[in-house]
């Protein structure tokens, strides 16, 4: 796959992919092109000693991504005092090779590794919230029952730059061994 | 959602759900239902300080789960000396709302958590990734090229225990607050 081998920077030594490093992207555009395919992430956030890792929906403004839950919910009271990781990872196909060891997938993900930080300014949370609803759904929330001032404040609304972001992308055909292509696929 | 409160005891006090615990179950069955429909699991391990979460196949074989890579991958190599996150999750489709406040999603999830294990045993080694790659496509690994012994000293196979483990489901319509009947949906 040497005509994949474009070469590019990792914006950190902890971003730097090291596996397969030849299906790694760190530009701007293919990180936003794979957190805008899918709404859904699973954020690593560690709790009580346990690496947790939690599905949730988020969104994309610009050069931040946001996710939301309860005001009360215990990833969103540690998350601002360690780093965390955010993935978002599309299985695309399965791929069929001639060894097993040569069995791959085809798929597009994102680590995305940083500080977060909960929004507090509670007009801001409203905003953040309307674009979370209007990104799944264009100008639903013009059409919903307007929101109550107690429900903002029991939503919790984290957010984080897109600055130490890593993509893997895997498209096409098997790669079988030279010495398998003898072999019946 | 009452009809849904089914009591059921947490396998641990890390397990238990707390937000939305009318969603969660805990049996055997369950857990097994949601691990069987989907092959990709997203496991969180700290790594250099940042629980790193990654997207990664895995296979069940009775009451343990099991997923591969690379002997010199990263995760391997401290994989045994925490405890660890493996969760699988589904996203079955969005639940519109009357209010946004009310909006969410039928899904299913397991959260796993414990110790997870290497296996060293070569012969051990390759009978599970045959179990892998069989479980994915029926008997395909008598039709491959035999796996040779240095492609089985390259893998990594860990394996970890379902007895810490929650499930989360919702399915159904949304639910409206009473006083939002009187609103246009
Ligand atoms: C759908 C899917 C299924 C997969 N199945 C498997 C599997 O069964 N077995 C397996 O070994 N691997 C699988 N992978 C790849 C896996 O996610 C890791 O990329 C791989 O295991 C190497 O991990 P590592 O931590 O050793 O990588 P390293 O290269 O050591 O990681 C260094 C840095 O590279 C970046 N990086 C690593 N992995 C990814 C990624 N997936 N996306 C974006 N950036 C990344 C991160 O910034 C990370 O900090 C799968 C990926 C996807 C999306
Ligand atoms: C597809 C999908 C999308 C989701 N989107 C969102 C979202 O946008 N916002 C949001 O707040 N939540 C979302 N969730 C739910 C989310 O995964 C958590 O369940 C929820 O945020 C509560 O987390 P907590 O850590 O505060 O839960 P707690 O109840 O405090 O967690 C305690 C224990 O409950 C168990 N548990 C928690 N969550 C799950 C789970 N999902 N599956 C199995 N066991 C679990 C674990 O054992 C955990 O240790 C989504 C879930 C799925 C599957
Ligand atoms: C398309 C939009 C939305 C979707 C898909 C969505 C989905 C979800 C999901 C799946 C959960 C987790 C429930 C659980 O733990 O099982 C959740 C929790 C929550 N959501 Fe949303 N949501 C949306 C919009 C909103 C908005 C606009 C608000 C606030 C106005 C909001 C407030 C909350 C709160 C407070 C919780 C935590 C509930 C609790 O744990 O007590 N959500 N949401
Ligand atoms: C259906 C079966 C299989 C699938 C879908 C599969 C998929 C994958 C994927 C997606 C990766 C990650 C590649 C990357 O980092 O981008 C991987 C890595 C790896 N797989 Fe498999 N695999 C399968 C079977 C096997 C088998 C049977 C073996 C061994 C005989 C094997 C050995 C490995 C090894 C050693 C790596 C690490 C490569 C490296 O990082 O250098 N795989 N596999």
């Amino acid at each position: 796959m040497s005509e994949d081998k474009i070469k590019q920077e990792a914006p950190s030594a902890r971003t730097h992919v090291k596996r397969y490093n030849w299906l790694a992207r760190y530009d701007r555009e293919t990180v936003e092109e794979i957190l805008d395919a899918v709404p859904l992430a699973h954020v690593g956030c560690m709790i009580n000693g346990v690496p947790f890792v939690t599905p949730t929906f988020f969104w994309r403004e610009g050069d931040r991504v946001y996710w939301h839950g309860s005001a009360a919910g215990r990833m969103f009271k540690v998350l601002e005092q360690q780093d965390i990781c955010m993935t978002v990872s599309l299985l695309d196909g399965l791929v069929i090779a001639r060894s097993a060891y040569n069995f791959n997938c085809n798929f597009r993900s994102v680590m995305l590794v940083g500080r977060a930080e909960l929004i507090t300014d509670e007009a801001v949370k409203t905003e953040k919230l309307k674009n979370f609803v209007n990104g799944l759904i264009p100008k639903e929330w013009e059409r919903l029952r307007p929101v109550h001032p107690k429900e903002i404040k029991a939503t919790a609304v984290a957010s984080m730059s897109i600055t130490e972001a890593s993509c893997k992308i895997r498209t096409g055909p098997p790669q079988d061994d030279e010495e398998d292509y003898e072999f019946p696929s």
